[in-house]
């Protein structure tokens, strides 16, 4: 069957074909491994003065995404984008992705083409390759994982394990707004036409369907003695803070009012009689970086910060781990501030 | 709920405290990574000398394996056979794996603990080390995504790609078991025990479930000059041949009579009354290595394979690409040699 028939059903195709129809943008620029898909294995090129970092995240259709609101291009897009978001809190530059992905009959053609258009898309600034993987039928449900390699100086590494009492804890960007778009997403019946929505709208559902990975920041971050901890927000703020903490042997104390909201995000949530600060705290998939800085750093971190255009915000102090996890509101100290799982769509 | 509880149901348990029960052999011994589990990404420790390898498998449940006749052990079990099967190929050495997985509601923490009880099996020899991963529940299926790693001296990787005319074909070990082992599964109703086979046929059951990857053969074909292109044998020697063909650009001829079966093999078929030949030609899962050799290699190889007891047999010659692939049986050569594919259990 040829696969330049849009609705050509996947399962009549053989695993050769599905590879050769992958666009060549992911496969034929930029990066290059040794050895290329076709072989048992891919065989990184070798880079002195460089670690490896990997990182696998598995996307579940109905627990991850629903194709009822997101276009396989979308699907794509955001585990291209939430990888490269591991690959950013490391302080690395992504190299290369593997995908494992098993597909259910209802797929087309058209729909796969999709997929690999939308995982291109926020891979291509950084020539990021295709370098292998592995495709299946599934029997029901959609399942992706993403392998993602990237490169580091060992030098630059940020891991979560290094914050100390009295660092500052940054975020950037602005939390919440994907809940934000996943709240006005699960009251579609079909995937929004981005140039229907409203102005405000456009940019929450964007902000979850298509989030932008912070590498630039990471890079930034990694290549100053700035960042004692890093890591991406992909649970929520509540529970990744909670296991920032955990690694680093530490508490924290949030100052509720300095946290990040985007108008857009508060005007919805007043729209639709909710508190935004639920979303900013315990919402998911915003792919921010939560990093501590050592307070010596604070004015050089955000003069610099400022100049390249990447907004960070101050939002609280490490404290020692006997004090928890807080948060402070208007003078009042909070008590246990309760982290609550991301549920996505399940 | 505790992780104690043989019966206690996964969808209960957090992703950390599923990730905290995982078998100890694991993660504490052998190969260390720079950064553990727990981060953002595993960083792969400096190796001067060496390249990465990677490579990712996918395993579907009722497409690669089936509930009914495999356990939770035997299903780890292969997931890391066949991965490592993928680097023996390469001629490099396992360095750790990554795990992607997709839990059914029905699964227990028994079924969890099995899984990585049998993951760690095939690769405790090799101290290869559990680096990350990912986990999420699944709405009906289980899905396994492993990605595993490995390392190799760049003058020793072994590929699809070298194969020249009159190179010798060889293959490791007997062909044709493991698709018997399964043609006997699917005439079960569970899992088999196999202190209750037959010796033949337990022999069968294991080639097919719990497979050897040929890392050390890898490593001899690799680190002499000896192997020209290398694959191993995941899809069975028809399909798998026609790749490594395709890679070197070249033709083959395989001698019919020259295909190593087992005895076992021989003799199930027989019972069944069908032809073995079609299990050692077409069916997969079999994990032995299929490789080429320049013919001035051949009688210092087979000195050195047999000393070391690493059974291989030649079964044909490379020949130029407008050959085709062809078999000949006593003297008379068939026409084209049709692949088919390895159908699992869809």
């Amino acid at each position: 069957m040829s696969l330049n028939r849009r609705s050509a059903h996947l399962s009549h195709l053989g695993e050769f074909q599905l590879i050769q129809s992958i666009p060549r943008q992911l496969t034929t620029q930029g990066f290059r491994p040794t050895v290329g898909t076709g072989d048992d294995a891919a065989v990184l090129p070798p880079s002195p003065h460089h670690q490896v970092v990997i990182s696998t995240d598995l996307l579940v259709e109905d627990i991850h995404f629903t194709r009822k609101t997101s276009t396989l291009y979308d699907i794509g897009y955001k585990a291209a984008a939430a990888n490269l978001s591991d690959i950013a809190a490391m302080g690395a530059i992504p190299t290369g992705i593997f995908v494992a992905i098993a597909l259910p009959p209802s797929l087309t053609n058209h729909d796969w083409q999709e997929f690999y258009r939308g995982l291109g898309a926020p891979c291509k600034p950084y020539k990021v390759k295709l370098l292998g993987g592995d495709t299946s039928s599934s029997p029901t449900s959609l399942f992706i994982a993403i392998t993602i390699t990237g490169q580091v100086h060992p030098e630059h590494i940020l891991t979560r394990q290094g914050a100390k009492i009295g660092d500052l804890i940054y975020v950037s960007g602005t939390l919440g707004d994907s809940a934000a778009g996943l709240e006005y997403l699960k009251k579609c019946k079909r995937p929004p036409k981005f140039s229907t929505l409203s102005t405000p709208m456009n940019y929450l559902v964007q902000r979850h369907l298509q989030p932008t990975a912070r590498i630039a920041l990471g890079q930034l971050l990694a290549s100053q003695p700035y960042a004692s901890a890093a890591m991406d927000l992909s649970d929520g703020l509540s529970g990744d803070l909670r296991h920032l903490c955990q690694q680093s042997q530490v508490g924290a104390l949030i100052y509720k009012t300095q946290i990040p909201m985007s108008q857009q995000m508060q005007r919805y949530a007043k729209r639709i009689r909710t508190t935004p600060i639920q979303w900013s705290l315990h919402g998911g998939e915003d792919y921010e970086l939560l990093f501590t800085i050592p307070p010596k750093w604070q004015h050089e971190l955000e003069k610099c910060a400022k100049k390249r255009r990447r907004p960070i915000t101050q939002i609280g102090v490490i404290q020692p781990k006997r004090f928890g996890i807080r948060i402070e509101d208007r003078d009042k100290i909070q008590d246990v501030f309760s982290p609550r799982s991301y549920e996505h769509f399940s």
